[in-house]
């Protein structure tokens, strides 16, 4: 059994709580500065705001302020603030690491490399983290299909731990699997994080969908949406998704796993990611849906906004043409360029 | 322009008279037997009872005695019987097929091959023609995302022609192609068949999350419900997808396109796999779940039961092990065996 630190306290840094208490580890779950709010619904009316839920008996709530406290003993950390906090995370907790400490990441995101190219969230956490730390601390991370508020529903739920070190992940899943919380590992983290960072950029492509039958007035008399359309977009993503994992150095099997076309199923059933995208179908120019949208965090916008300036440096490098990946293309210039949507059909499924 | 016959009133055959309809086409809709009060509603109130519309202007609705008049000069034929219907297609239609007279199934399904193999629909309906026929009948046959109420409603609709002969695809494309039907063409039968047939039993294996969910008294008070286990489901299905795409000869390519994901995202939507797999799932016996859904076709259930008697076959020759498809193999324990649901998650993503 092990003392455990969640840092950030949001809906799946929180959520991870359940499967660790369930297996007895002792558990301090920190919130972000950002965080103040749901830290104190918790320690006072015993009430996590978000998941909408009691937390676990025997979870300890703390604030930013108490970090010292927090992280006293740690054995290990749990990552669990959004990749704005990214940042944050590096430059607060990372001097407070210390090279045994494992940290097991659930942030979703790519990063841009200092030559422009994309690099995935451990990469990022790692070259963010004080020098002497850097390519020292054991880290891992979460993909796979897992809505949080399912998680500590206790409902079924399968992910994947990914991360260099077999037997680090091998260590960490025996820690967090229950029976409820099925876990799987990989290896393979370019191919394993791609998936995890991309789904939200795709799941907003999907969406699009939504918002284009909006446009026509919604369902005609005979109830027809545009289901087909969705489906379109689903499995053009899902070949999408394999390249820019190729082009990550991953094996493209992750795709037909749980982290891709998986999370990807799961991330369409709703949320923000759905809520931009049916927004723009509709028609509606991005700032106007990103004001109605206001103080989210829209890992599906930042995403694009990433590939968008670095497919430029694959295209210029000949490891990528164009039209290998109509749709990122479609939603860059949506997205970054303000363009309208005009969903370029008949350049899917080539090649 | 073109005299096509569309044989099967139901919802795709009949869906299909849009966009052959909007490319000029002349078009004659015959029923079968089981058709006679579709036809007759749209000969007495121009009014399809199951697309809930009026057929496009220029269809000619006929009766199942009226094949004779309604196969008279055409140039191609459009497939549009249920499965259960080939052995009357093959019987009644076959004898007046001519060899240069094309025709393109909308069927879906697999088939045991006398030595007791899985064969495609194409192939099955080819060996069931009239012996001097046989190998003769220009055969192509439609694949992917396409519900027939969105397709009649001029939605998007992305599918897949496939068929031995190129020319032929790209012959019956250029006839069907509008700007809301977009077609691509594929001469990988086996891949895109064997996709086509088995969204339906994987539908049903997807579907029954909502069922546990159910027999779980629903979703919580924080509203959790078990999307992760179905993306799970999701995921595991696109993988034992490819397997038995490989196992008959298709390249796997297709189940990461529009035949497979993207087919399966849209069948996942509703209908009749996801009503049978959700009794299923929320613990109803087989025999009470098909009560249940009397006189509709379950081409989930029968897909299952045909995988049921093919796979030991491919078992025995050592072309298949038992744990490369857990769960095709625990829908066959439920569909055929009448075991009670027990999803093997743990044997899920091996290998």
């Amino acid at each position: 059994l092990a003392q455990v630190t969640v840092i950030g306290a949001g809906y799946m840094g929180s959520a991870m709580c359940w499967p660790l208490r369930d297996n007895g580890h002792q558990i301090r779950l920190v919130g972000t500065p950002l965080d103040a709010k749901i830290i104190r619904s918790c320690r006072e009316a015993s009430w996590h705001p978000k998941l909408k839920r009691a937390l676990p008996d025997g979870v300890e709530p703390l604030y930013a302020e108490q970090l010292e406290q927090a992280l006293h003993g740690a054995q290990l950390v749990i990552q669990g603030v959004s990749s704005a906090g990214v940042p944050w995370f590096a430059g607060t907790i990372g001097p407070r690491l210390r090279p045994d400490l494992p940290v097991l990441s659930i942030t979703k995101g790519l990063a841009l490399a200092p030559d422009g190219t994309l690099q995935t969230l451990p990469g990022w956490v790692d070259s963010s983290l004080p020098t002497q730390l850097r390519g020292h601390i054991p880290l891992a991370a979460v993909g796979g299909p897992c809505i949080a508020g399912e998680l500590a529903g206790r409902r079924p739920s399968c992910v994947v731990f990914t991360g260099r070190e077999a037997s680090l992940l091998d260590r960490l899943a025996s820690m967090l699997r229950t029976d409820y919380y099925h876990i799987w590992t990989s290896t393979d983290v370019p191919a394993v994080e791609t998936c995890v960072a991309l789904k939200n950029g795709f799941t907003l492509g999907i969406a699009l969908a939504l918002g284009m039958l909006d446009r026509q007035g919604g369902p005609d008399a005979a109830d027809a949406r545009m289901h087909n359309l969705a489906a379109t977009l689903f499995a053009q993503a899902t070949l999408e998704m394999e390249r820019i994992v190729q082009l990550m150095g991953g094996d493209p099997v992750a795709v037909r796993g749980l982290p891709g076309v998986g999370d990807l199923f799961v991330t369409v059933q709703g949320g923000r990611s759905v809520a931009i995208g049916r927004l723009l179908g509709s028609g509606r120019p991005l700032a106007e849906a990103l004001h109605q949208l206001e103080g989210v965090t829209l890992e599906s916008v930042d995403v694009i906004r990433v590939l968008g300036k670095a497919l430029p440096v694959y295209q210029r490098r000949k490891m990528l043409r164009p039209k290998d990946l109509p749709l990122v293309h479609h939603l860059i210039e949506i997205v970054v360029e303000g363009k309208p949507v005009n969903l370029p059909l008949d350049l899917f499924f080539r090649g």
